[in-house]
């Protein structure tokens, strides 16, 4: 492709996005019809001989992918978690394409490194973080990753530094670590676990109560159990909105305990706490003060698009410790004297994009109000639709729901509310997911896109409704 | 920002990337005069509390940002690795923004999934790899990961899995799990290690040949003793082309020690296995018929955008041993019946974006020629180079350069060599890294970069002899 011939492609690609992202509501939120397969046949099983124009393949992605596609920026998807994106934040990927830097070290391209720590210390103060997350406190620092698992896992290892006192990294020793977390917990948490070499047997799920949340007094029972049959208890996972349902689990309480045995704290926030943006939903923080690590993102409930996860600890040292590997051809004297930051010893891959040009972008061009307004909009959504549901007494909702997901079944029962799901999802006309709490199956209304206004709400609903 | 104002940015942000790349030479390739800390002060210490214009960002790229670069692009990067971005790439990655999807699962997007199968199936086919590799044969198959980092941590997880018959999920055990490489590995290998529990001190460095490749009859020597210790040799990563001089394992001989002891073989090939798009460089993939896993990385040499690198293993059902987790928010009747590939479980993190349009675009638009044409001629312009060096009495090359890497150094030794690295890279007319070979310090001239012409090889080459 010539330079003329990229920007002419890339005007009607500007085009192309524009008009999908205005007109996405006029798709199917998914195509439950389609089988498995049916999207590759379409298209040619052995490589191109010829070389075809842009237009081509902008028209193949009509025909062949939107078929295909779950539209997760359609106002009536209700699935999974938000996952929206800014027009800033599509622009600033562009650029990070189009300088094609790498960030792996500071000296590899400095302002890649620069921006970013800056980005992490505006989020510091827009979310009220506490203020040894700052990448200019004593200890703390923060960092982009791909996204909550790598940052679970990164949390993982610092953990696991710390606890054997850097001994892991010659011995691989991990027989005695314990660590604790919900059911409830993200599925990245025992993945993480499990990869650092902490089996499900030192994997305790400490039980919940009936908002979901842990249990200090059982998490305390674990620890001191696990203390007295001469394991080492090392890593808590805190959960501050869980997936299932949005349930906050009382990190203050759960502080006091890691504090008292040594145990890093790590907070997952993944889905729920961008929701400190907003002064009123603060609340989400609680108990960050005395956390060792926490993540939240962006790529979630802010509309900066994936891969954006925001990652901070308070104690830098143990991350480097577990992560840090310097080969002669990564040497640099910046990174050496001290002065500089080298984000690749924060994180699992070495190669890194320019990925903090999305912050950047957004928050200059949008500003923070556009999504302080969204989040509210989806909250008091959510609480409407609360009533609604109450006032239906067919319908039961089965969790807490401070926030944007309400978790909700049939009072017929389990199978009924599977059946309703599918039937729901095969319309095309909004797109739910499932998940079991406390063994019901429930059906997650979670409203969390950018274009969903009270209509696609009320029409999720009556649809529901008009189903059962 | 509204729709209208999106398409009136994209469109100068699309002229303004055209206008960066065209002119990339018109920079001085790095800024070294740059202090860590000088991008960060140039910038609002604290979050902007009223919105911008789009014009005003790009003004500060423009003024802000470029001074903090290194240009990965220009003609005269000869530093690291290629890491070249074709336009057709860089329109794909756009894409992806705007259409934020997440290909997690098959069912949150069947297309993201079933256009990267097919890619991966694409490329095994251009790169004549084994056909076991294939997602259509009975074992095997492929799939996009950020980085080779996070692709060799996979191989490694796969191969502690099958190792331990599955048992390391529950109990973590790897304590008698010894791993085999050479100092010359990528620090990925020393990282994943680390990472999955196994300390440096069950990680054998195999000793290394005159060409800085794996002597096989020491591998066999450490397994043997290894085995006769009661230890547990499971893993071997096998370089086809290392980062520090493109040294090549002999990996059918390594690969016979391997299949003798049931090894798991990871190869590595993420800077040079992309040479065997092209018929004569095929020879990079020796051995690969053994291999149980393979990773290659198109965002180095093919000009495919960074992130893409792709992962291929011959025992897939060990992979999903490893990584699969399956919480009831993400299961799906299409995955359960085993019809649909979620890829969630062939890598580290959850979320992932709709990569392979970068592959599916640039295959399409651009087709392999290309590509086979820009690596034939950094391949003889490499070898040019070294005609020169030869030439010249104060120059010795180090190691052998069957590509586009030439590792050379001055005889007045290493005090010398690493003051010319300093004082090249000072002029901002190229940019080249160090490493260290056998004790001595060389100068690493990597000729990568699309818009590399010999004028750019042979002015690097007249800088370095002005120098001296």
């Amino acid at each position: 492709m010539t330079p003329e011939e990229f920007r002419n492609n890339g005007y009607a690609l500007i085009d192309w996005i524009t008009d999908y992202i205005e007109g996405v509501e006029q798709f199917p939120v998914s195509n439950s019809a389609l089988q498995p397969g049916a999207i590759r046949a379409a298209l040619p099983a052995r490589p191109p001989t010829t070389i075809e124009s842009f237009d081509t393949v902008l028209r193949d992605l009509d025909t062949v992918i939107m078929p295909g596609l779950t539209h997760w920026q359609h106002p009536s998807f209700f699935a999974y978690f938000p996952s929206n994106s800014s027009y800033s934040s599509i622009l600033a990927e562009l650029a990070t394409a189009g300088l094609g830097v790498q960030g792996m070290s500071w000296i590899t391209s400095p302002a890649c490194t620069e921006v970013e720590t800056l980005m992490l210390d505006w989020m510091q103060e827009l979310l009220g973080l506490p203020e040894r997350f700052r990448s200019d406190s004593p200890t703390g620092g923060g960092v982009i990753h791909g996204s909550a698992s790598e940052a679970t896992l990164a949390a993982i290892l610092a953990a696991r530094w710390r606890a054997t006192g850097g001994a892991v990294n010659s011995t691989g020793d991990t027989s005695k670590l314990v660590a604790y977390t919900t059911t409830q917990a993200h599925s990245s948490i025992e993945k993480g676990l499990r990869i650092a070499g902490i089996g499900v047997d030192r994997m305790r799920m400490v039980p919940i109560d009936a908002t979901f949340a842990m249990r200090p007094d059982e998490l305390q029972r674990m620890v001191e159990a696990d203390l007295a049959a001469g394991l080492s208890p090392f890593f808590v996972c805190s959960s501050r909105g869980t997936t299932s349902s949005t349930a906050f689990d009382p990190t203050p309480a759960i502080a006091e305990i890691c504090q008292t045995h040594g145990l890093w704290l790590h907070v997952d926030a993944a889905m729920s706490g961008i929701a400190a943006l907003v002064p009123e939903f603060r609340w989400v923080n609680d108990g960050l003060e005395f956390a060792d690590s926490y993540c939240t993102n962006p790529h979630k409930w802010m509309g900066i698009n994936f891969d954006c996860d925001l990652f901070w600890t308070a104690d830098r040292a143990a991350l480097l410790g577990a992560l840090s590997i310097l080969p002669e051809y990564l040497r640099s004297q910046a990174a050496e004297s001290g002065a500089a930051l080298d984000y690749r010893d924060w994180q699992i891959p070495l190669g890194r994009r320019f990925r903090s040009l999305k912050l950047w972008f957004t928050l200059r061009c949008d500003g923070i109000e556009p999504v302080r307004e969204m989040i509210r909009e989806h909250v008091r959504l959510t609480q409407l639709l609360a009533d609604w549901v109450q006032a239906d007494s067919r319908f039961e909702i089965i969790a807490p729901h401070p926030l944007n997901l309400l978790c909700i079944r049939l009072r017929a029962g389990n199978e009924a509310t599977d059946s309703l799901i599918d039937r729901a999802n095969a319309t095309g006309s909004a797109l739910f997911t499932r998940t079991v709490l406390d063994g019901k199956s429930c059906l997650r209304f979670s409203i969390g896109a950018r274009l969903t206004e009270q209509r696609h709400v009320a029409a999720g609903w009556a649809l529901l409704q008009s189903l059962e």
